[in-house]
């Protein structure tokens, strides 16, 4: 299973397009970003006080302070006009620049006005205190954004502060989500014959794509025959970067997606049936150079197999090297919870005031993972947890 | 700072709207979605097996299999027209509907075909075995999504299950970002003056207003100028649910703010500095019922803030009462960490193999924001931790 889950890594990568910063986030830089100028362009204040010659202030003291001709002031966003000789000093708010001469900048409350035109300096400062250098924030061709990780919100404050305001990003994967089963109907359905049910899985496998930073492409449900299934996977093998097949949970339909993926094109299965519980059906393919992930039957092993196998397969083919944080959660186990080795357990878990409590209930059940606040994952090595041990839940959101 | 987080909540809602299925992730019920009908509407077979009689089970075994005839086969969405009698048995593929008569099914694997039309039961099940009852996944009137927590990828899946492909939810809410400073220019400003800098933090906000659920609602740069801030702030207070003022670093432009904003209407000012590190010079008000985040000049406490302060204000606003939990991690201190009692220290960190190195800078550089995983939280209680110290990193995403 974890070898099944490391070792599945197609190559199909979406290709890139232009993007403005403003719909940026969360979009996947095709390559480094690089600022072509230094940030900030020039030495700044970062208090309110007084540019100075440090050696100005050496042993200034409430005692002894050091008086200093106020020379002018910096006014914001402009080339200050005054230059900071020796025993002079020029007013400066925070985020002004740096007059010439002056190699730090006072707090303001280290000073006092001795009289008008006069500033007594009561602290030494050092050079280059009270200021950022030009470029302290990126050197000119410094890498401002990494490719291939998610842009984040203060990247795009640095990205708009480096004027970079349209990006090459990794277009966004078109996954296909085909969904089976002679006894699946759409969820706008008003009214159920007898044996039917809505799709379920169809809308909670695009909202994973959407949030796996994809584009879902539902395409309906095709009934449990071979000929159909053909046409509609081959279909979205050719139009999809990613395909997903939300099998129907018969024995046949099983059976049928298995084969017809098998003849869709090379390299083929790459393996079918997973140490994994629940999802022991699962399906990996990849066909003509697009993944394929074949989904157990019932609603929660399908969901929980796509979260495990399916999102690392739509985020690697959106370019993402590195994706965002999952929240985990550290949490006492509130009983004794057995697991067969060598096989991943999968349970979900209701977490309250440290104390994770697992849900118990058929795969059928997608209320299990509506009531669940996230999963523990129970490693193939072990044989089960025992109550109070530390665990760590995966929190859905 | 703790209790200025806690205590300051507006009252402030957006209103309710319709939004379909499709477009429903994250987003907010205003009011518990229920089940109309019971999920599923039948008893369904969780295994492929044989629907029989559970007592006609009793005993069987290896040695001593229970012969049953098979009567017949259910097929998938269509009612069973077979009756399971006294020593009969149904085939049955998972997620068939259970046919009258039956009251448990055996799985495949606990069965042999004897000979044509008879089939040895070799494990006896008890009454339920094998199948989901109807209602199980929902009662009928049952919620199936709370109000106030968005909507995770299985709610979604479970609405589809119950047929609700529209429902009412809080409008996202509309929040002003405006920024004031006149060293400021627009990120797309291809040449800076010297003395310039491109507005970094509204790009930065609309993200993390974004992802709170909200729409960002720019409104450009407003100079340093009394008058120019009150019309500026009085239009965003009448058009948004939540305003955020970008503050000028200036001295001169944070006083302006803080006297507009008094001006604007009661409530008025609720608080203005916080025991917070980086942070201090932060507003909070309250004008006509429109909550107002006055935000440090500086790019880097700025965004500090705003994650802390403004992104639960957005939130609330946008009638989420359970937000998404954040990935926290936790991880081991590298070095010994000073803070000041009685503040609130955030501090940026690197995080690698469970270790957490602090980053130190000016509260001007966004370098520090984008080089961190995450951040770390100190206390007001505390004075400093040590090296080797458990801490939890609250992530980037």
């Amino acid at each position: 299973m974890g070898e099944a889950l490391a070792g599945f890594r197609p190559a199909r990568r979406t290709p890139v397009e232009t993007v403005a910063l403003t719909d940026a986030l969360g979009r996947v830089p095709a390559a480094p970003l690089t600022a072509r100028e230094a940030l900030p362009g020039f030495a700044r204040a970062t208090v309110d006080g007084y540019a100075v010659r440090a050696a100005d202030t050496y042993g200034a003291s409430d005692g002894l302070p050091a008086p200093l001709d106020v020379a002018g002031a910096v006014h914001m966003g402009t080339t200050p006009d005054t230059e900071v000789g020796a025993g002079t000093a020029v007013a400066i708010p925070t985020g002004g620049m740096l007059p010439p001469g002056a190699d730090a900048v006072v707090m303001i409350e280290h000073t006092a006005e001795a009289m008008p035109g006069v500033v007594e300096v009561r602290r030494p400062v050092a050079p280059g205190d009270g200021l950022v250098r030009a470029g302290e924030d990126a050197a000119a061709g410094a890498q401002v954004a990494p490719a291939g990780r998610p842009l984040r919100p203060q990247d795009l404050g640095m990205l708009a502060a480096a004027g970079i305001v349209a990006m090459e990003v990794h277009a966004r994967p078109r996954v296909a989500i085909v969904s089976t089963g002679d006894e699946v109907v759409a969820p706008a359905t008003p009214v159920l014959a007898p044996g039917q049910v809505r799709d379920a899985c169809a809308a909670a496998l695009g909202a994973m794509v959407q949030a796996a930073g994809g584009a879902p492409d539902p395409r309906g449900i095709v009934a449990d025959d071979r000929g159909a299934l053909t046409a509609a996977l081959g279909a979205a093998v050719a139009e999809a970067d990613v395909v997903v097949v939300s099998a129907g949970s018969s024995v046949g339909a099983r059976d049928d997606t298995a084969a017809v993926v098998a003849g869709l094109g090379p390299p083929g299965i790459w393996c079918h049936g997973l140490a994994l519980k629940p999802g022991k059906p699962t399906l990996l393919a990849e066909c003509d150079g697009v993944p394929v992930v074949g989904l157990p039957g019932n609603p929660r092993s399908a969901l929980v197999v796509f979260r495990l196998m399916g999102v690392p397969v739509v985020q690697r083919a959106g370019g993402m090297t590195t994706p965002p944080p999952e929240p985990v959660v550290r949490a006492r186990l509130d009983r004794d919870l057995p697991s067969a080795a060598g096989r991943l357990d999968v349970v979900q878990v209701a977490v309250r005031d440290g104390v994770a409590t697992p849900l118990f209930g058929a795969s059928a059940l997608l209320s299990m993972l509506t009531a669940a606040d996230g999963e523990l994952r129970v490693p193939e090595a072990a044989t089960g947890l025992d109550a109070g041990a530390e665990v760590d839940v995966t929190l859905y959101r």
